[in-house]
């Protein structure tokens, strides 16, 4: 039988028995049985077994539970059900390392273009990328168009939607995208550069890939998602079929994030967000308005650049209060395989054009080698 | 302007003012950016604004903010985005209660089936219906087939999926669901009931619409989704376009239910998964293995069930550990409008048949009245 491993890290109450715990957990998430419910042979085909149970700091466990790949098939969903499905709905439970099957990472093919193919779109090589945010929702499609051209024209190489642009009456998702592809492919015509705009594709179902076509029929080639608003192996299908390059955003990620209970950032954002098919993955950057640590961050960094079997590298897109006078800092601490977004610091400029400038110069200088 | 209003919970960390936080929440779900960078224009048309800021118990806040409708549209996932997308990156945040602007409501539109058109399907009136899970994975398709014949010879009124059911080797998907819902259908020839048996559906993308439209070749009108899994605006897509009655399991739903962040469970399992098309949703009851408390057991009730304008109510289905013998209490507790749903409990009678036939007698002579 093969078998795939999960760490958790457990929180115990009082009076609870870790190993029982971690029994629990490998009947819970497999045949949502008692043991004395089940066959033997069904047990040995599919329920969980406890390899290690260990203290470690704070008063948690350690524990490790193989569980045999004929479980979960070669399905993504099925597989992120068994890390956390039921197993969210009691305490004290935290996904802290996954090994994924070999049939579902097979299935789910990760991300299409990578750290080297998005690099490639761009024309850009031997520095990190920058991105930038065009928003607020509330402006034209024509206003976020001039939007998108400043930033364009300033020298960032990726100009994304905000993640709340959708469909508003305000700027209609056909209009919008159509006008601020064109604004982006003007902008390079100018400068010779090689921006790419990535409209947010929000719907769910067959919305999504209508959205994914309608972009690329006005000649996007990027596009952005929130994998835990649209669902996981929607983006799986979107990487596989869309021919965009994909950012993934983390709206809702935050629910995962307890510190007892959930799914590390680095597996979640790291592992599973790359899995089905992110090129890059956007995650609060420590020191801005979100709660991620230092640590949190350098652990995404590494999930993502990772090698793995199969699995092309995917870029980190540290964000959320990233000042543009710290890029070059934020350069030294995480090297050129990154994409820095920007939001906030660039508008506070007013000169769009300008402030996208400046900080495109200070990367230049920063001079950093692959 | 029109607007909806959101209320929040907010827990306070040192020096943190409650005010300036609400008035945070406000700007970051809908520009995005600092009230400087925002012209009067948009901040009207887009921006929440403070209705209350007041104390409760426990040292924390109750908040109030109003948004207008213009800044959603009226898509169903750029909702639950200004809901929890990037507050759920911060902490001390809870979504209380929500309203749901008439755009969103008018395009998701709610069960399609509901409490009298899943009583119709089902042809019971005047009393509870009673819900088994098939399981475990690991078993054949043959064999899970014959699990069906048995719950649904008993009595059972739906037969559904376990929710770990998805296309393994030991039964894969197609086979499965063909020998599940004929071995129902000849249950029902013999009983003359009519019972139902809800195959999970369980893909992303297309994948969900295909397994949906297969489920319904081969006879079957309900089905079992993971909104959580799948994504809400799929299961929207799923109920308007399949023709299935939908039960909702609540997977990963436990990640949002911190006491101090996340979103109230009556407003993610109640407001939300109905609205999304739900006409029954599974939750875990208190005293079972999980960790609801009865007061919120009785609000997801509520809320499934609650006159909404447009929306048809949806039915509870308390689950997870609740045991046959209780089901009169609960009946009497939770009331006729309301699917209990029953597994391990079963399942350790060994005798499914007849398990299930006990079970359906004791609910028969529970004698409630509509």
């Amino acid at each position: 039988v093969s078998r795939f491993r999960i760490s958790y890290l457990l929180a115990c109450g009082e009076g609870e028995d870790p190993a029982a715990k971690a029994r629990a957990i490998a009947l819970e998430q497999t045949v949502e049985l008692p043991v004395a419910c089940v066959s033997a042979e069904v047990r040995r085909a599919v329920v969980g077994s406890t390899e290690a149970v260990e203290p470690v700091a704070g008063g948690r466990y350690r524990a490790v539970i193989a569980y045999p790949e004929a479980t979960v098939g070669s399905d993504l969903l099925p597989y992120v059900n068994l890390l956390f499905g039921n197993a969210s709905l009691k305490a004290g439970i935290r996904i802290a390392d996954v090994e994924v099957p070999p049939g579902v990472r097979e299935q789910a093919g990760g991300p299409r273009f990578g750290i080297a193919g998005l690099r490639a779109l761009c024309g850009v090589e031997g520095r990190p990328l920058l991105c930038a945010a065009v928003k607020p929702v509330g402006l034209s499609a024509r206003q976020l168009a001039e939007v998108c051209h400043a930033f364009a024209a300033g020298g960032i190489d990726i100009v994304k939607d905000d993640h709340g642009l959708a469909d508003q009456r305000s700027a209609p998702f056909a209009e919008r995208v159509a006008r601020c592809q064109e604004a982006v492919a003007r902008a390079n015509a100018e400068t010779g550069a090689r921006a790419l705009y990535a409209p947010h594709l929000f719907g769910g179902g067959s919305a999504l890939r209508q959205q994914a076509e309608l972009a690329r029929q006005v000649g996007c080639v990027a596009g952005l998602v929130c994998p835990l608003l649209v669902g996981l192996d929607a983006v799986r299908e979107l990487a596989a079929q869309s021919g965009l390059a994909l950012l993934a955003h983390p709206a809702l990620a935050g629910a995962y994030f307890q510190p007892d209970h959930g799914i590390a950032p680095e597996v979640l954002l790291g592992k599973l967000f790359r899995l089905a098919g992110a090129d890059g993955v956007i995650y609060p950057n420590v020191g801005g308005r979100f709660t991620f640590t230092r640590a949190v961050c350098d652990a995404i960094n590494v999930e993502l650049r990772r090698p793995a079997e199969g699995l092309r590298p995917a870029f980190p897109v540290p964000a959320g209060g990233i000042d543009a006078a710290r890029v070059p800092y934020w350069i030294e601490q995480y090297g050129p395989d990154t994409i820095f977004l920007l939001g906030a610091s660039l508008y506070a400029q007013r000169d769009l054009r300008g402030a996208a400038a400046r900080l495109a110069g200070a990367v230049a200088g920063a001079g950093v080698g692959r």
